[in-house]
């Protein structure tokens, strides 16, 4: 009997991995213009880390986290998200002590979430994130959302939306705190469960609910924008007036909340406006965290970062019907009659790759039409043959397969010889 | 209190990265060369595929692996190593049935194993591997290990040792199975307690047995070259022929026994040869394996590969002393002055970004004397000076580091200038 792959992770196949090697090239190159860097974290970190750093509130924590035990007793979790261990690796390694900040820092890498797994949605999923940790200035918040815009234009998506919202500086927050707690006490009882406990803990969570979000004190609840103060204020104006500088259209929604705890001042979200895109329109997210590296063992830092999922982004491009540049087919295909022409065929080939050209021969043994046929599915640019009478005389034959020409070439002129035509 | 990396992690570092970067960048395009595609399978899989697949009686099964319940009650593993994993997608994807064969897959990433940590060894590794499904050809072979070494040597390793061995075909290991239980039976009870289970169940990794290697019977036992078939001999022969042929040089080693179950035929090691490297020496294991896919639930098919550890490769690198050439330098630094120039500023950095310039600015409020520095110390290539003056004109100062040159450029100029100077 076969073994099949685990509920809700896939096997990223040829054929496929070619528009994931692109896209995340994509990324790989626009955090270099950014000068953003690479940080690779393991792909587990103690538990207690995603318990402080994403929050004990959340449904991540609650209900997510592939969360076990190692054979030496430690609570290990799969990471769900990347922030939390880009910072403990910040704190653990005193970045904040480099001569260079802020600390701008990407990754791109697997983040594991036990959810039910359904269209899009993945166990294991891939997210591109970065994270600027150490500038207070509101020109970052404008720099991190350009990128992410940047990113997904450069793979050629066109119907995005990026709202933005800030949740204000710890002031601001807690009288919005506190108006919201007066506005839903009295009707709590209306509410889920869930918002229920959520209304002490973190009373804000409840506009991000999904089962309440009809209910009629959703829609009068107290606006963030009412209780943020002169520098909060002031600082999500600057980050409006530098998108508006980047000619970066935004639109601002008060009741935008991301689901993790830790951010503040500014929260983004780009969503893709394709039709037929499905429910689920959030390509990324993102937002200002303030407190999180001083929760997590470090000194006070600001942070601002975003995450996306490689998935959604795949299937906003197919929604949108973008093909992306992918180069299929290979440079050469050496066909090789009979046991002697077989043998030296091998050394042929291999010069061929060591001189860069990607090249294939046969190893099944397959008769002389098959071996055309291979050459043909691969759409080989040249098909080199080589027969007995051809190694007598230490010659190939060259076929441009695109133009249809033969030229009997020397074997030792075969390199030169494709650089020049090719 | 702050958290600390998981017990034999690791974090990898901008100014480590890029070497890791730079090695995996020239994996991928040996394996296009080779026009062997990349196939990324999950993190973890059902525990069962590692105990079919690698082998109930191995090291890695018995001791060292990740295995733990998810939330459904499924026993997972964090995945060891990579060929059951492919070869688990190679039969649930049915690519046997795919017309080109060979199939000829690639991965890099992750594997997991919870050994005591030591130097160079961490329980979170990265491995680079290729696997060949459906081939018998001995050319096959040779082709593994050519991408193997041609890897090592275009990152400029040159003290390499590439040690091979036939393990034969199913008979020819019967014959020599028999004939190491005869060797071992009448004084095994002088051997450790792993090598009395391994007589009835797998005497041939009795001979890899770290703890006995010294005792006597070792050196007389009966060599696996003695006991090859005709077909055994004959493909051991050719994959040698084949090797001579390609001038890669190796050694034969009877002794060569892979920690794996499922090797046949072909089994090699490629190890470092420098100094001072430490006393595990082996880089890269490889061999083929005939049964594996049958095991795994798919139809009879021939497999080869290898898997190596970027951990020791880059390891390695420093033993030789190699350098990679990794351009640590930045384009351009935007230096601002004064409000109205740093909010303008946001906007010259973008759009050179968007030009592909790898562009930096500040963003922590520095006075201009700390900017210049900064842009000296991330070795920016371009200095670009906006002051209120020059914001008035409409015009940067750019100063060319390498030359000390200076211009005075048009805002709308300065991209177009850029790519004519660098």
């Amino acid at each position: 009997m076969s073994i099949q792959i685990p509920r809700g992770t896939q096997d990223i196949l040829p054929g496929t991995v070619e528009l994931w090697q692109y896209v995340e090239q994509q990324a790989r190159t626009i955090c270099r213009m950014f000068n953003y860097k690479e940080i690779r974290t393991p792909m587990f970190e103690h538990t207690e880390l995603f318990q402080r750093g994403v929050g004990d509130t959340t449904d991540i924590v609650q209900k997510e986290m592939y969360t076990f035990e190692d054979r030496g007793g430690r609570s290990i979790t799969l990471r769900p998200e990347g922030t939390a261990a880009v910072v403990r690796s910040f704190v653990e390694h005193k970045m904040f002590g480099n001569p260079n900040q802020p600390t701008k820092l990407f990754y791109i890498g697997p983040m594991f979430r036990y959810e039910r797994p359904q269209a899009g949605r993945f166990r294991q999923f891939v997210q591109f994130g970065v994270e600027a940790l150490g500038s207070n200035d509101p020109a970052i918040d404008a720099e991190v959302m350009a990128l992410a815009m940047q990113f997904y234009q450069s793979v050629g998506l066109k119907k995005l939306r990026l709202v933005i919202n800030s949740l204000g500086d710890a002031e601001s927050r807690q009288a919005h705190r506190e108006a919201l707690i007066n506005h839903f006490s009295p009707r709590i009882g209306e509410f889920c469960s869930d918002c229920q406990s959520r209304l002490e803990k973190n009373p804000l969570r409840i506009l991000d609910c999904k089962k309440d979000r009809d209910h009629e004190l959703m829609k009068t609840a107290p606006s963030i924008m009412d209780y943020l103060n002169d520098y909060s204020k002031v600082y999500f104006e600057k980050v409006q007036q530098y998108l508006t500088n980047l000619h970066i259209e935004f639109v601002v929604d008060p009741n935008l909340v991301r689901g993790l705890d830790y951010y503040n001042h500014t929260a983004f979200e780009i969503m893709s406006e394709a039709e037929g895109f499905g429910s689920i329109t959030t390509l990324c997210g993102g937002g200002r965290y303030n407190g999180l590296v001083q929760d997590i063992g470090g000194p006070e830092t600001p942070g601002i970062g975003f995450a996306l999922s490689i998935e959604r982004l795949l299937a906003a491009l197919e929604a949108e019907n973008v093909t992306l540049p992918i180069e299929e087919s290979i440079d050469c295909y050496v066909v090789a009659l009979g046991e002697a022409a077989k043998d030296y065929s091998v050394s042929i080939v291999n010069d061929l790759r060591m001189a860069g050209f990607i090249t294939e021969k046969d190893y099944q043994d397959k008769k002389i039409k098959a071996q055309f046929k291979s050459a043909d599915r691969l759409q080989a640019k040249f098909v080199i043959v080589l027969g007995e009478d051809e190694l007598d005389k230490k010659v190939v034959n060259v076929k441009n397969m695109a133009t249809g020409e033969q030229h009997e070439v020397a074997i030792t002129e075969l390199v030169a010889h494709l650089k020049e035509v090719r």
